[in-house]
């Protein structure tokens, strides 16, 4: 079973990371970006937890680590030039550190349009 | 009207691109991943069409203007970072030069998931 995973072909590029789309698998609402690299992809498909790289803390990490706002990987999928990935999720909580369901919750006029789900103060401590 | 847009701060970052999610606005489905300039995004927005920009080519490109696939955009959103974009659009066709409805049609085990809606030979000639 290791030795199939990867049967397509990704193009992680010269940085090593590739962008990965968090889709609550359910409502199909797109819950944030990050970037994956191949020891990230390999913990997500190790675990079944969604875990990413961090470009400013230059680290592997787990979504959901400190917070407990976990993503169960349902599904992973790639685009077609396979320089993208799309983890099918779902996400317990909320998927932003600002305390909202979804990262996208404003429009880039500035309104907001999500829903808060928790409170950030409480949350990270 | 033109000088209130952007009320979000972006994050282009280094090489001046943002990476931009396009999801169908009626069925959630994520349907591709690209990146766009800042020139990218005043066209989208002056044009209500999905514009990107090319990092293989160099060149700002209007998406569907040689199949005639658009993307009609309806609402765009930021991330908590400023630095990601989801483009909530109307698909005209198919997303993939390929010919599936979306550039996710595979998952990472290489089996396709997703719906052929037209075929590449035809469109691009």
């Amino acid at each position: 079973m290791e030795d199939e995973r990867l049967d397509v072909e990704l193009d992680f590029g010269e940085n090593e990371l590739i962008p990965a789309i968090a889709q609550d698998v359910e409502t199909g609402d797109v819950l944030m970006l990050a970037y994956v690299s191949p020891e990230a992809l390999a913990a997500t498909q190790n675990t079944g937890l969604a875990h990413y790289y961090s470009r400013s803390r230059d680290e592997l990490w787990q979504k959901g680590g400190s917070s407990g706002h976990v993503q169960q990987v349902k599904e992973i999928r790639v685009d077609c030039d396979g320089d993208a990935l799309l983890y099918r999720i779902d996400q317990e909580g909320g998927a932003c550190h600002t305390g909202y369901r979804s990262c996208f919750y404003r429009t880039i006029e500035g309104e907001t349009v999500g829903e808060k789900v928790f409170d950030p103060d409480k949350v990270y401590e």
